[in-house]
């Protein structure tokens, strides 16, 4: 592994004087105040202003989907050409928008990224400041062990994961698998955060078991209830695995109250639920936001847009989802972007090789918390 | 003005397997596989992961030093040939850290820039989420006018204004009077939070006064002193002006309990105070802390870093300054950059060009709560 | 129901002045001035400094035990004599700590009761500013109606009921049903912040259902996982209901994790969960503290107190409990207080009547909520 | 000093079944329950509902007013009869409100006193839960030694210092000085919160100095300004001292405002500031708010009820006081007490004694802070 970024060559500031109804007039004094910016190292903000303070969020990162059908198959023909270990940390093969330059970004502030585990492969141990998370579309016999409690992923589960905690993987399956990885990698590069530590190359024997449920879910996974031993607010969520029938059941139980003549619902036939903190009630994460969808069979959404960008997955059904001006036919497995402030909506329906008669479940990723905190949240509810 | 930012083309993902340590073997397969890659718009963790995920904040940003005398010479050339009006809004010209691309960023979060009023000039009514403050190094006899409240603007006061607070310059004096802003422009350009809406063309006659104190100090400028009227807590400190006495009496006042014997100073010879919201305790602005150094003539400061950038300004006295492996001499106005874990040291000393006794003070800005909202904030200090 | 608290009479201040080390001396001036104060009703710290403000909290509540058999026994009798309905509200039966007056309160901040319903009975509806629980020792069959929401009652179960909820109860089953309340009662009694609203005298057919599950636990009852359709903290938990079987298997889990060599219990063999608001990880109620217990059979607890009381109810098992000087063998069904500052320890050991091999439950609630918000919180492990 | 309370001798409980529309019939069978109910110590809601949980807080506590020339003329006949020193304490002499029993209690939470200390006399050191503050209406010459920080008390001060605080007094003037003392005596006594711990019999000569500003106030007495070096949210606020002058022109600031056509008092003609924490917004002690009033010549406040008590002296001015039914001309110096759910308003008007044209001044303590933290806060406007 390669740690040290070569610090870049200092860039030259180049200013370009232009005749424009809001600029001042091209003469050669300005051409020579001009140049005298650029020989100490500074830009009139008169230039550059609509760029640097636009009128609402632009999109600089695109609205954009990729296939899990795809995702998959290059994933799976990696892990017979690349071998997981200490340098490389993980097979992970990461969402690059195709409007933030070629970096490995699925947002200006998400990382994305399937992983994939051969039968029998560890990942090897670190901690790192990056917050992040696993999410399960299909498959299992995985256990990742944080700070040496083997938690099992499967279908459906949510593992969250907050900044510095050591974690490792291993496949006790006789199967490969693959999940999807959440992490606010774009964030902490822009901001300068970052640090990693190397943890072992192998976990021990005694963290290679695999129990049924985490210690992290026997001690914090029963609801409203905390153990004693361990109280007090935490940034990141002890509870380590979030489990499909919880949330199966939360999504269900929704729709069921709406159905009885309740609320419940964020809006009619449009489940939603958020994994939270147990110890305060907060995201699971300090940066990052984590929601189900569960829309039924028909039913449409408001379109709805946010200050900040998520990630989606569809996790079961099938339907079209809109954002901005795009829209895709979605099925399961199938990862797509919500730039900022752009409007979001989902109609569930039949797809064209689906027989199920199900709802569209959406899993969710983004960085509202980082917005709230800082004061910069603004959310908006369009006209259909 | 042009606020529509063109949305960039498509970048293609470009991946090159090279033979490395920690690199799968490159094999016409794993050039097929990266092939697979680059048309899915994917890149793999372990081809980046040294640069994405660093060991430590590594220096995207420089240490730089922007010289006061040549930022006025320019500003005021500036002041003769670009007219201030709605579209440019502001005569404003911003500190290009020559290790960030070109772009107006002193630090990969910060904004800052030499603003300059000639007699008589308004700079016209605007809003934007970007929260921002003015620090005056030298000159008077402008009023910023934030929400219809003229708030004078005189050496040594620091005057934050949180985002989406209508606001409007006017210079009332008869001399040109130059000041520092400082916002937190590239943080909102990352995240893509930002709007920004246009107000009047001009202020009223009843708000080119130019009182002594505005309307927030009369309200809020009152030590632990609260008015009932306008209690709650807000992002931003509703105190609009802090104003010089106040902070140079403050620092006084540690110096002189650290001769007593007492606590006061954070380190012998060095007086700091912070700016904060009185409605909260906490730092003034939602993503900027903003403070104050005095350093006694020879002190010399312990290396201290930080996650997080800062930009420094000299307001009086002088000696050198030292940040990673730079250092320079500095002295009145003078503007330097603290890039993230970088470690910064003063020592306070006689100028070449001056013969005062003083101390060495010193105005600071940096993004340190969004690094402590989001449990992304360290420190430490270094050995001298 | 009579709402209308006659004004007490003016009592007269009276002051005896007397000769003892710390008092001043007997004088006729100073018995003059004694009379002095008594006609413009002063008091003199000087004589009452030592009750006032003790050098730590005395014991004005006593430590005292109810058996449940008998309250029981007495709620049944009332059951047979008294109605239920307006007015009366309630059939509720206090426990009045004989120290305090015979006045109905279990402890200085808390009031505990039996209340009792009858196969088919109604209590009417009402709200209150005073949080209040139920919490189930024995038997099922009744439904508390909170904001139209029915809610099951069985044994083990725990209900808490934030200030200004409407609520009724109705016994659905053949037979009668008893079960605890709690509330704050004195503490409200005696800071004066009490608010009663009569409600409806019957509720409606719609809410006489009796179903497994209230609404509440349907959006709120999955660990972890808030709909989002009802985020935001509250002062209460929007859990109405904490299920015997998760209290259960929590508590199994931390003694499963400690004899697998984890951590989790409070100390060996003594496992113990708190009740959280799911909304902010906060205590269930703003006043009230509600933790579980559970001492496998043979250990023994450290004794430990806390400013502020508790009361506790046997769920399960026998042992012994020592609070101050006082031990008592007890059983299941069976209450006790602790008063504040006073040392409680449990032994949990086969009653003289029961022939079963598990552990000694308790259920306890207590005002710490109180005193850690008003910073008078402390705690301490005495040596056993 | 006697600090041991005896522990009062159980109290029988006793129970009258009467003939009354709420209650149940009464026949023998009632009559023996009840004194079932007597022998094992419990008290049924149905006979106490309507005293236990009002319909709205009733007023347990009277409204009543102390006049300060009674105050200070007892006070100065103490200050010739009654010592100060170990185990008295302080010669403190407490408001007992009538309604309260004959106990040293202002209100039900609160304890109110005025000290008085004669030239040269010291009180000695202690320290307490009780949180506590001072508040002089006339006078100078004695300084508070807190944390061994010497701070001077004059007119107009109110000098906050919370809990487990080591504190003395000393008078270096010539002449004995009056001023009020404000603590949680009565709260901390029902909850049974309270420790209290004997310090040094006399300060040190370092201590004895009389310096015209606190440590303190150095510290934490510039507006917004905090030092870096004490940083950190803490339960009651570092400042020592909150001065007059300040006091005064944020109040005159106010109705300057109101004047001039913008906001600031809370209704015309009346100002309202709340001392604050600088570490987080809040109020100056955890569990009491304190105000000052200022009411311009001729006003008339609207009646204003909240739950929770307070107690006001009037600084400076007259007028006319009304809480609910009483009303009563006041001036400076004369206390007054609010109870819960009263409405209070005050008419500024020319005193019968008086030739002043100013402003009734008034300065307000109390409970809120107890209330809001606990979620039992509500207040309510009547119309005049």
């Amino acid at each position: 592994m390669t740690t040290t970024t070569e610090n870049p060559a200092p860039t030259a500031v180049r200013l370009t004087a232009v005749d424009a109804p809001d600029q001042p007039t091209v003469t050669p004094e300005l051409e020579a105040l001009y140049r005298g910016f650029e020989s100490e190292l500074l830009v009139p903000l008169w230039t550059e202003i609509g760029n640097l303070m636009p009128l609402h969020p632009t999109t600089r990162a695109a609205a954009h989907l990729w296939r899990w059908d795809r995702l998959v198959e290059l994933a799976d023909r990696a892990g017979h050409l690349v071998p997981v270990g200490r340098g490389g940390e993980r097979r992970a093969i990461a969402l690059a928008n195709p409007s933030l330059g070629g970096k490995p970004y699925a947002t200006p502030t998400l990382w994305a990224a399937i992983q994939y585990l051969m039968p029998g492969e560890d990942a090897p141990e670190h901690r790192h400041t990056q917050n992040a998370f696993r999410f399960v579309v299909e498959g299992e016999g995985v256990w990742t062990v944080v700070e040496g409690d083997p938690v099992p992923m499967r279908r459906g589960d949510f593992l969250p994961q907050a900044g510095m905690h050591w974690h490792a993987h291993h496949n006790a399956a006789s199967t490969p698998m693959a999940w999807i990885d959440g992490l606010d990698i774009p964030l902490q590069y822009d901001v300068e955060s970052q640090f990693f530590d190397f943890g072992r190359d192998a976990i021990s024997d005694a963290e290679r078991v695999t129990p049924d449920r985490s210690r992290a879910e026997r001690l914090w996974g029963h609801p409203g209830i905390a153990p004693v031993s361990q109280l007090g607010s935490r940034p990141g969520s002890p509870l380590l695995a979030y489990r499909w029938e919880h949330t199966d059941r939360a999504l269900d139980d929704q729709l069921a109250l709406e159905r009885e003549g309740h609320g419940g619902t964020v809006e009619p036939g449009h489940a939603l639920v958020r994994f939270t903190n147990p110890t305060n009630g907060a995201d699971v994460l300090p940066t990052m936001r984590t929601q189900f969808h569960r829309v039924v069979r028909g039913a449409e959404t408001t379109p709805r847009r946010e200050t900040g960008s998520s990630v989606y997955q569809v996790f079961d059904g099938s339907g079209t989802v809109t954002v901005g001006d795009t829209s895709w036919s979605v099925t399961r497995g199938d990862l797509f972007v919500v730039p900022s402030w752009q409007p979001v909506s989902f109609v569930s329906e039949a797809g064209s090789t689906d027989s199920d008669s199900g709802a569209l479940d959406l899993f969710q990723f983004g960085d509202a918390p980082v917005f709230e905190k800082l004061n910069l949240y603004r959310s908006q509810e369009d006209s259909r």
